[in-house]
């Protein structure tokens, strides 16, 4: 036994891919003077600190009893109440919502229930590599479909379907994120969204829809989310099923997010989340739905757009004023992402390398996509975490650098 | 769409169990004059509300621009050098010890870390039926290997060992519950300790040391963790991987727990934690770790073990002058539990239905077997959720329906 133990090891366990991402996390992290524009953190300027402990204390002496005992796993009751009302569906069964341990958590039970190894989940490409490592740790193989400005196209959809079942592919299910998509910061139009849906139900083929930047708008005009497009537009009431989180609005400590869909997936997840979890944290659940029922969502959902709307206008003015003319990037309405395209003939990983040594740090586009669809020239800028004055900094030494290296 | 999509679940998914045991605490929960043993529940009165409330605000107020963002999926760091301190190894290395979303979760991620389908987990026979379904939701099969008063049997260890190898089968781990063993009440003994560690460590087969009830003893000396023997006492320092869980001490809402073991383990099972739960609550981990850093937890630990041993003497009490002599059961020192041997033409689940209907509930043994070891005799009593008053009113109530069935 003192003989390493990875023998031993399940397959997929051996086969569990090292997150790149983590790796650049670490190493920009902490680095005197460095502008990092690498992670995916929440500013914690936005944490409603002094409402959730005043909550927490309020909730453990009043239903300490109740909150501190084992709870359901598929959520708590009282979170679960509030979150219908909140998301319009108040009068749903119980039966198709579940709370989880971020969302995260969620699509690691949605992807447990439908994958056997070698089953397809075909997603938007580029996408979020946390979902991407989740998927191929159950054994599924990512197809990816590129993107244009209004999000997934669906010509390229209907082709990708159609090769992987002449190939024999079991695709279980399409993976979006449609609100201010991570990595692209683009937003799935409403045109877009309704021919997806008509493009999977016609196939058969269940959406998740992973959504924990919807709340995070900061210009432009609400769109329906494909979960509420499916129920009310669409004579197939439950083929989306969404993921939401309280990371970007309370905190990505509190670990909570939920999920809503068919009764069908719903249940599965539920037992899945028995035997992984057994519940998310029941104190943490209570708060969360004091905090909405006491209407503070709404007012500190406006505070923290009002606090991220400044800073995405200093990344796309700080992008327009230093970047060459054969670089373009997205302009997203929401989130906390832009995405930049370099000429063909740049490497985004190295001028990572040399950007990292001149004190500012990004994700090269690479780590964003399914293997099928790989690409060099991208990387990702994140702009909610650094402040205003150092994204101008920021901006400005990584538009010098790529001036350097596109040779102009 | 509107077809039912079990025919797009997983293998696994289609033939996840539906738990037995939570079936009957439904049935049992909230039935007016009903009289439960059958939960596994610590008393909300055990649960240290003031301290905790107050430190959650604290923490949240002091450290909130910590605690409420994103944090490492190996545990909090702060957390785990409290931990490692409490447990009396703080020159650990982090990479040996991780914090969970309660034990069960440590227990998952040890599964997954071994488990391809098909391979084989031995334990004790009977064992707790939360960690039988993980197994087999992980596609193991579980080879139950019978006890006696002194824990497991180790001959029939060695037996079980040579014959499932000589069948071909993979053996991955040997799960163990040493302490108040959940159901049995049993507790393993040092000398039955060092004999299996012994047998382990020359089949080269881990053990994954179950023990969520460690610190609940209420008579009798500690003995030795299987974990620290085998630390300690051989030469084989990281055979024994040990899961516990703050859900006896602080509450189990607050779902926390931590695993500790050799780095081969605990890297592995952390790769599966970034995609299934990303972290615990962070939140929480620092009040825990606020809460032992205070000294609360040696104080709070004598306060729960006064309150649960006169529990626990009067259900002794209580089946010496109820139950008739052909009628046996063990007599812990610690835990939350009391296993009841009927006569062997007795069938525990007939005994339930009656005493359902009489207002009195418990577990049958049936619901804690390996497939290979199956027994109806048998039943599982709870001590710790009943108050003293309701234990001596039930057991006489459940005696006189067990006397009907044996026939005096």
């Amino acid at each position: 036994m003192k003989s390493p133990l990875n023998n031993l090891y399940a397959a997929q366990t051996r086969e569990m891919k090292h997150s790149f991402v983590r790796l650049i996390l670490k190493l920009t992290k902490g680095v005197e003077g460095m502008i990092s524009f690498a992670g995916g953190m929440p500013s914690p300027d936005t944490f409603p600190r002094e409402i959730i402990a005043g909550l927490f204390q309020e909730v453990i002496l009043k239903e300490g009893h109740d909150v501190l005992q084992y709870g359901s796993s598929e959520g708590d009751p009282v979170c679960k109440q509030v979150i219908k009302s909140y998301e319009e569906v108040p009068d749903w069964p119980d039966e198709k919502i579940m709370i989880t341990v971020g969302s995260t958590n969620g699509i690691y039970f949605y992807t447990r229930t439908f994958i056997d190894p070698g089953d397809v989940i075909i997603s938007e490409s580029p996408t979020f590599p946390g979902s991407l490592v989740a998927f191929e740790a159950c054994g599924a193989e990512v197809v990816g479909v590129p993107m244009d400005s209004g999000g997934i196209d669906p010509d390229r959809l209907v082709e990708t379907i159609g090769t992987l079942r002449k190939e024999g592919k079991r695709i279980k299910f399409i993976y979006l994120i449609p609100e201010f998509q991570n990595p692209s910061g683009i937003t799935t139009s409403r045109q877009r969204r309704e021919a997806v849906i008509a493009i999977a139900s016609e196939h058969a083929i269940p959406i998740l829809e992973d959504s924990p930047y919807r709340e995070l708008r900061y210009t432009g005009e609400r769109i329906m989310s494909m979960w509420e497009i499916a129920r009310t537009q669409f004579d197939d009431p439950a083929l989306v099923t969404i993921a939401k989180s309280f990371s970007k609005i309370l905190g990505p400590g509190l670990r909570l997010g939920f999920i809503a869909g068919r009764e069908d997936i719903i249940i599965p997840m539920v037992k899945w989340a028995e035997k992984v979890t057994v519940s998310p944290d029941c104190t943490t659940q209570r708060v969360v739905a004091r905090f909405i029922e006491k209407e503070h969502l709404n007012a500190h959902i406006r505070f923290i757009c009002d606090y991220y709307r400044p800073k995405l206008e200093a990344m796309l003015s700080a992008l327009e004023a230093h970047m060459p003319d054969s670089v373009t990037w997205t302009r997203p309405e929401g989130g906390m992402f832009v995405w930049v395209d370099l000429p063909e003939s740049l490497d985004a990983e190295a001028l990572f390398e040399t950007a990292r040594k001149k004190g500012v740090a990004f994700i090269p586009g690479n780590n964003f996509f399914p293997k099928n669809t790989y690409r060099k020239n991208a990387f990702r800028l994140n702009f909610s975490y650094p402040s205003v004055e150092d994204i101008h900094t920021g901006i400005e030494r990584l538009g010098s650098i790529v001036k350097t290296f596109a040779g102009r």
